[in-house]
């Protein structure tokens, strides 16, 4: 029986989820989307792949992932809008799936991804915080430096070994190609840092985030952040920020001819986990 | 021993509070900014009045609200920004005072107020609709006709009779001005009203939602709404939408000059309560 593979673009609020992946007794990402489409799908079983396991409390508004499914099951629907429809009904509010369908030949959410983009949200003037957001904009006491909070982060753009950012996991390389990570402050206020790689360990957002509004309050100088990648090793003095700041926002791949090298080299560059 | 008005911007989500108004053993956003503002000011005892007396689970951006003081208070803090931060820090997340400071003579932010400036938000399409915009943003199961919509709320704009999208109270009058009612589909899909009156009657936004939806679902025609309105009565076709789409967003008052006379006016024709 021939296999169908499927891509999804999820999109979660995480406040209630312990993270992306499933833990038994734990309300998960994965877990209640593998629900919703073995009950949609009327399938025993089924194992999803996404692009970014995220952590507990991180959102997501462009998670993709993956599932294969025997190709039979593409009768028993009418239309790929049809089945989104029916996901839509059988998710709860929390956890959306904006589009569901065949993925080109190739596809691999995590291993075909050429890179990932983070958004994380301060709000630095606690009285102005708009409390509707509370759950995606993390409240800052002090005032920011959005400008120096840049001329930091230029510093760290490009590939290094970011093991002074990332909680390390045994066999695993630390290096990664940080390809933007800038800070903008918004019309109404929010200090928003704008983060792409081809991959982040674990925890690197909020490390990379805690270092730079330690030098927007003055707490670091400009260097600083700079010098704690090279030491190239964690420094008790770097905050990882809170996880409700954060939000995977973009998934990019390669154009479908693309797909399975892309696949090939990041298995063989990230090991097979 | 002379009295100090404050004026308050005031902004909440109004998920987990029981509406404006102190209830007994109700967490309401009165009770909350009172408790703060007597901790703060170290008063035994105050009484705020606001413009808009939002229900259950409505939120506000922009209400307004005033509370009288000793004057003698303003030598306990070292400015109104400083007094600001200090109610920042008193209340909880879910309610923010934006500002506040010395109300102009003759403000009263109930009866001074010349218009009160609602939005309601929509998605009509719950697989697109973004998860953390839940507790904001209604989703509604058909696809909306803006278009028809608007053609209806035209024929309700001006001074009418709402008593048919108004639950009655004894001896008040239901006769206001809606100065704008008018939908726009914005650029994430969310269909919103933005919707203007001099002042509301209970629960008329939510019911004039109500009937709109409907005719930009296709159930009521174009017409429907107006000759709803004509006859004065309430109609169990209209369904009242639920309070989480509804937010108050800002509260328009005249010069400073106009302030008296325009709550004198508003007294008479409204009555005291």
């Amino acid at each position: 029986m021939s296999d169908l593979r499927l891509r999804l673009d999820v999109a979660y609020d995480g406040t209630d989820f312990s993270g992306w992946a499933i833990q038994p007794e734990r309300r998960t990402v994965q877990g209640e989307l593998e629900t919703a489409l073995r009950r949609v799908l009327r399938l025993p079983a089924l194992a999803t792949t996404c692009a970014g396991r995220t952590d507990a409390g991180v959102h997501a508004r462009g998670q993709v992932c993956h599932v294969d499914v025997p190709a039979a099951i593409a009768e028993s629907f009418e239309s790929w809008p049809q089945l989104t429809e029916r996901l839509a009904r059988a998710l709860p509010p929390d956890l959306r799936v904006h589009r569901v369908g065949p993925a080109p030949d190739g596809f691999d959410a995590r291993f075909a991804a050429l890179w990932r983009r983070y958004a994380y949200r301060l709000c630095d003037d606690p009285a102005n915080a708009d409390p509707l957001r509370r759950h995606e904009v993390l409240t800052w006491r002090r005032p920011l430096d959005v400008d120096r909070m840049n001329d930091a982060a230029r510093q760290l753009v490009g590939e290094h070994d970011f093991a002074a950012y990332c909680r390390p996991r045994a066999g695993a390389t630390t290096v990664r190609t940080l390809r933007e990570l800038d800070w903008q402050r918004r019309a109404d206020g929010v200090v928003e840092a704008r983060v792409v790689a081809d991959a982040f360990c674990h925890n690197m957002v909020r490390a990379l985030v805690g270092a730079l509004v330690a030098v927007g309050e003055g707490r670091f100088d400009v260097g600083e952040p700079r010098r704690i990648l090279d030491a190239r090793t964690r420094d008790s003095r770097v905050l990882v920020v809170p996880p409700h700041g954060l939000s995977l926002e973009e998934v990019g791949y390669p154009d479908d001819a693309e797909l399975a090298e892309q696949a090939r080299r990041a298995r063989t560059v990230r090991g097979p986990l």
